[in-house]
């Protein structure tokens, strides 16, 4: 039930994106664990976040690690597939098989690269409910995700509240801080300024930028982790020595941990998808067709909506996850909200948390009576 | 009074290093304020952060900005040169003229490059205790600096107590937080991953690593302002511009800003002393001599201490000064704190602060009764 499948769609039509050009037809890959019921009403949408993928719970075919929420989705766990049937696609602009810069350009027949138009969340997704409507599915039954999961949870909100019957956006926000911006920003300047990048047409080269995307990476991975976890954690320990060493090798167990998360990462992501998919998040502004106002962005979902945040994540701060809660207040609608208390910063939606376990299973078994 | 000198110092010895190596002769290149007076006693070593220098209140000879500190250095300012002698040396390892990667070696007469040996803050203040005895003071009346020059002036209590009458330490830390090192070590795999470092070697080469040191600068100049300021500040402006542009251009003011910060920044500063600079602040620990004990570290100092955070800063956040403030009041020294309210984040000891200012001004004064 969980393998990778490949589907086109978009065939008749191409997608109109934000940007105002064409895409299509476009390939979506997805993964699904669990059965659709009769009447198809058991379906939960789960959306990755910026370098997540469709192996949401099923091992990783590069790394051969767990998929990422295999602690959340599976049989008798807090997204339990006993009872739904879950759904994870690839974002378009990814790069595990969707449509993305390292996909071949029907038109040209040669990978898109930067050929590839800069896409957004919203159009992230309009290919995903086309994935959906694929699967005649009529409703979702929930749609969930942590950080830019959470900005298409409130995209699906937005643009097809008919098709979505709860929803749970986790540690996220209804646009990109500056900071969040700045940080990305920088993660994208780290990767074009690898001469190995070739303004993104790398694909037929022997040269690919792994130094300025594992560099990106390393920043990134310096922001998911709260100050007090990384102190906890590693400390001023040293890497398998007793002694400073005088050198700008990893004295450090810290420069270690980071120049490992780099060093793998470029195994299995392309840095051009890093680019798109962080430029979608700082475009993201779910007010953005509806001039700032997040009540007229929300006004016609009738979804019942748990909100999720964590105390340390200082990326997707409490107060920004607040936001979401108070105009689904003010639109009177059937929302929850939980701080999980946690050192674990924004990766604690990834972490073994089980208040934040509870609170999904619980969520979802009360909503199941809804059915 | 305030032109750059430039001294060679350790001309008979060689200083001892904490790495073991020797180095020697040094060269220190230093300004002066003010009028040093008949008795030597009005001398105030102010020490300059990761990026600053010795211009600390006169026009950059290269950016031909301000001073970073003019706001606080001059007749009548907060440190206020009709009343002090105000010196300020570029450390070791620096680029401003002081002995580093980028001077030559006389060994071999060429730049050193990697081949400088990498240093610590106790080295650096090792070098500028040199200049103290050159300039004949046998005690300084305050040494002050924040975030790294805080650094120094702690390892100056703790290492030559009986040089030190009064001290300032500011936005500082007794050693570096692992978020901290995290930070420096993407800057320096930054620089590193720039093939135009040519590990280290670029000095005769027309290719000099530019983009590296660029992207280095742009992480730590995130770290230097806080979340609130960025946002208050850029928000999600455009820049020079009402819509999006879908492309990988600047579209953001910050974006636009973070990049302007990183191409300025290479026009001043040396990537290898960027590399040497970080390293240093990341071995700083004041009690490694001192089997771990802040009170063995600094129960031979018998200064008055003013120590100075604000709320902002996470880098080195209240909680991390108080230490120092904990440590001289369990040892009974005449200890003063001041947090400042802003949003201004770790830069903030080099901004516009009123009340900073006046605590400055209000201990030196009270200080200068001592004289």
């Amino acid at each position: 039930m969980n393998e990778n499948k490949i589907v086109k769609l978009a065939t008749d039509k191409p997608l109109t994106l934000d940007c105002g050009k064409s895409l299509g037809p476009i390939q979506t890959a997805y993964t699904t664990y669990g059965s659709l019921n009769a009447n198809k009403s058991n379906a939960i949408l789960v959306c990755h976040a910026l370098t997540g993928d469709q192996y949401v719970a099923s091992s990783h075919p590069i790394t051969k690690k767990d998929g990422w929420w295999s602690k959340v989705v599976g049989p008798d766990k807090p997204i339990d597939t006993n009872k739904f049937f879950v759904i994870c696609p690839n974002v378009i602009g990814g790069c595990m098989g969707s449509t993305g810069p390292k996909e071949i350009n029907p038109e040209t027949n040669k990978e898109f690269g930067t050929d590839f138009p800069v896409i957004t969340i919203a159009d992230m997704v309009r290919a995903q409910k086309l994935l959906i409507e694929h699967l005649e599915i009529k409703k979702l039954f929930c749609v969930t995700g942590g950080s830019m999961g959470g900005m298409l949870v409130l995209e699906w909100l937005s643009k097809f509240p008919e098709m979505v019957h709860s929803a749970i956006p986790i540690a996220t926000a209804t646009n990109h801080s500056t900071q969040n911006i700045a940080l990305n920003e920088l993660a994208r300047q780290a990767i074009m300024a690898d001469p190995n990048w070739q303004s993104g047409l790398y694909y037929q080269s022997d040269k690919t930028p792994l130094k300025g995307l594992s560099v990106a990476r390393m920043a990134a991975h310096i922001s998911y982790l709260s100050k007090d976890a990384l102190q906890n954690k590693f400390g001023r320990n040293l890497q398998d020595k007793n002694e400073l060493e005088y050198s700008f090798d990893a004295d450090f167990e810290i420069e270690s941990y980071l120049r490992h998360q780099g060093y793998t990462f470029v195994d299995r992501f392309d840095a051009n998808s890093y680019l798109y998919i962080t430029r979608a998040m700082d475009y993201f502004d779910v007010t953005a067709s509806h001039n700032g106002s997040l009540i007229d962005a929300f006004k016609k979902t009738n979804a019942k909506v748990l909100c999720v945040s964590f105390t340390s994540d200082w990326l997707y701060p409490t107060s920004e996850n607040k936001k979401i809660v108070k105009v689904f207040n003010a639109l009177g609608l059937n929302v929850s909200f939980i701080e999980i208390e946690t050192e674990g910063g924004h990766d604690s939606f990834l972490l073994n948390e089980p208040k934040f376990f509870e609170a999904l299973k619980g969520f979802l078994n009360s909503t199941l009576k809804d059915l």
